[in-house]
């Protein structure tokens, strides 16, 4: 009986998805405990049993048990068998729909936080931008040198790292940002965070003060609004146009303390900041004695048309802090990533950012210190960018029958997400939505406007799905959208 | 010559400190690297003509030119040997004593956080507060269950965890805190942080605006000062005596928005609340509609005396956030804390939390997970218990020569620390610094005052330091005592 509730639900799923079997299954079992049809206590059919009932492979079958053991959806008793655990988890929160209300015990910036740009409630599907495939990590050669350097470990390695992160890997850091992104750096400007968010905290914290204005970009990548709202930024939307951020003269009646840009590739159109715009946004802000905070986020990937120089590589005023991450080419969960400051800042940054974030994990960062240095990390980049250039292809493919004048594509030269511009008469949330329904995740552009009410379109990523999704699905997302363009 | 070199320093250092001979050998190493006597790129000798030369054993000259190669200041190439790394690392800045200026193009609040309350240049030597035994740490069984679930490891362990942190290790904790400290939660309250400054941090950002008003102890931990300036609370010092925070009705005229304290074992001066101020504090906060903070930051570590309810425990009326960590039972460098929240707070919480801050580290939590549920961390607390009442007995009998009615112990029921509090007439601060010279480092009290002058004092760790040295050094920092206290 349970297989055949099991078998029905793994239908409904394939025809709405495709995903993988062993997803199929985990979902079609977690499904049926979240919905009480397996309840607490219950012992599952053996495995093998399970191979045989659903004409299932084991690896599947094992797979999808493993990963519901593993999240605390079932237990496994030696010697007896697998069980509905008792105290099943509520579901992860990014995997729930329904929007939380903010609730009014929290404080006013609370509550702004807890309401506005909340990404965390998608699943993840094929064309999610924003996400890397992490699957391809080399996660056997990783697991080598952790343990390398566990090994190594003598005790002060459990301690918090010193001001600034592990020194083999600020230097590790340096060279590859000398030869890779011609940033030149002195090691002792590097600091290693736990990622752009906390970077992004501490610029707030220390270089600017409370009711102090920042400029982004609009539309803007929301994770960096949180980060200037939580630290009572006044956030000051500055339009994007194909360069880049584009500030007006009116913009200089609001002076920034910070301006925030993602030159290399604007998110989400994907712009490239030309240089002309970039001298501009070095020169106001000397002007206005502002802080440059350029994200690189994921500058790594670059398929076609010339190189740019980086902001920090132009910068002749110290006046730009570079931030960059790990999660794109390794994986989000390692919580890395680093910035080069101004020398005149490095001390007073690091010393703080110690102070106020006690950064730790040196057996990882030594290990990562050496995956950089022995190649790992060129040569992961190497494997990674020849995949994404592969679905970059095969989904601008799918899409070319869509295109038009009114509907175009926008920043495909870099990264992993293009942006398809549609008519202002469309209603790109609702596309967005429709398209859900059809188990694709992509992300409505107007809503990443701050202020503007000019971008429609669709933000679509091709760096999570493994080539043959995006071959099987770009074609039911360009029918989808083929739908809703026609006269 | 090097050897000379070499051996002069060890004597110098060995005549101050005694530290093992594995940190003389590195110690005197590093000066000379950093001091230019031994320059970029000059090669050592073998480690087998150190040995000889030096007369120590194999195994120390091979464990200090590990560490030094691991940290940078030496490279070793394959059949070469071992040369003066030409990039040496500036020394980490929690062993320089030279105070960093806050550059003027800091703002306001990154001048502030910069210049007050910097606990992290300080070397950590035998007696230095805050800090665990984390070489008794059993490294081995935790990389063991490491590698456990990393080779368990389906790919969407490397994502960012889910909002609230790894089900699993929020059900260990939920089990560990309702059998050990009697706090009754529900799994759904539980949010896994980075550890308790960012706890800290998302409570400030959350349930209080810009402006609002933090109540916290005179003299308190300054981490937490910090966490609330840098989100721009205001502070207000309430006097500390011996039943812990005492507020008087004067302070209601300041409203407090948050009420951050440390119950179990005040930091610093070591006071546990007592139960009517508990309940007072409780009653406090539901009068002012304020948050109470409860840090239970050593709670693990209770010696004598009776175990007393935590304010999380006596809450009704959904008042109280619990915050634990790790760093004082594992290790530091770890980086995973947790807070209980009222039910009412904990889904806006945890979203928000994912947002802002994207926890990570799957693998580490799911290994922390196990360590728990397998009873390692319940006996590696058990163990560690059982070192630190020694240590401290012995402190305590070194100690006992030197107290007086003047002059007396308060605190040493719990933790890690004691506070010996002295009379108003001595310059605490001058005495502490006298006895960093004898390479012994203590704190003095009047330094966590924030702004009351009457209470001098030294705080007195005795969870870093073995038993060994404890023996040694007890002594040597009574004689200084006395001799400071001789009418």
């Amino acid at each position: 009986m349970l297989s055949e509730l099991l078998l029905t639900e793994i239908n409904r799923l394939n025809q709405r998805t495709r995903l993988p079997l062993h997803r199929q299954l985990y979902e079609a079992l977690r499904r049926a405990i979240l919905d009480g049809k397996l309840v607490a206590e219950e012992r599952l059919p053996s495995s093998r049993d399970l191979v045989q009932d659903l004409q299932l492979s084991r690896n599947t079958v094992v797979a999808a048990l493993n990963q519901l053991t593993v999240e605390g959806y079932l237990i496994s008793r030696v010697g007896s068998g697998t069980y509905v655990n008792p105290k099943v988890p509520q579901p992860p929160a990014r995997q729930s729909r329904q929007p939380v209300r903010a609730p009014d015990r929290l404080s006013h910036r609370g509550q702004a936080l807890s309401s506005r740009f909340c990404a965390s409630e998608l699943e993840i599907q094929p064309f999610t931008p924003g996400i890397a495939d992490f699957s391809a990590f080399p996660v056997a050669l990783w697991q080598r040198l952790q343990n390398k350097h566990w090994r190594m470990t003598y005790p002060d390695m459990l301690d918090y790292s010193s001001a600034g992160g592990h020194a083999p890997l600020r230097r590790a850091i340096t060279d590859y940002l000398r030869v890779f992104r011609s940033v030149p750096v002195d090691m002792e400007q590097v600091i290693i965070t736990s990622g752009t968010q906390e970077s992004l905290e501490l610029c707030s914290q220390l270089l600017a003060d409370q009711g102090d204005t920042v400029w982004l970009e609009d539309p803007a990548y929301w994770g960096a609004g949180k980060a200037f709202m939580a630290n009572g930024l006044n956030l000051h939307p500055v339009p994007v146009d194909d360069q880049g951020i584009a500030p007006h003269p009116r913009d200089n009646s609001t002076p920034p303390q910070l301006i925030y840009v993602t030159p290399s590739h604007q998110y989400p159109t994907g712009a490239v900041m030309s240089l002309a715009r970039r001298h501009q946004i070095l020169s106001l802000a000397r002007q206005h004695g502002a802080w440059v905070l350029e994200d690189d986020y994921d500058s790594e990937f670059r398929f076609s048309g010339p190189p740019i120089s980086s902001l920090a590589g132009l910068d002749t005023e110290e006046r730009v802090l570079y931030l960059g991450s790990f999660s794109k080419v390794l994986y989000p969960g390692l919580k890395l990533g680093y910035m080069v400051v101004p020398k005149g800042l490095a001390s007073a940054l690091k010393r703080t950012h110690y102070d106020l974030n006690r950064p730790g994990q040196i057996p990882v960062q030594a290990a990562l210190a050496e995956f950089i240095d022995m190649g790992h990390f060129a040569s992961a980049l190497r494997k990674a960018r020849q995949s994404y250039a592969q679905r970059r292809h095969c989904l601008l493919a799918a899409l070319q029958p869509c295109l038009s004048d009114s509907a175009y594509i926008t920043g495909a030269e870099q990264g992993l997400h293009l942006c398809l511009r549609l008519p202002d008469a469309i209603n790109d949330k609702a596309l967005a939505q429709h398209i859900g329904t059809l188990g694709l995740i992509v992300r409505p552009l107007s809503a990443y406007c701050l202020k503007r009410h000019d971008m429609k379109g669709l933000i679509i990523g091709y760096g999570y799905a493994p080539l043959a999704e995006i071959e099987h699905f770009g074609p039911v997302l360009a029918k989808a959208l083929a739908q809703e363009l026609a006269p």
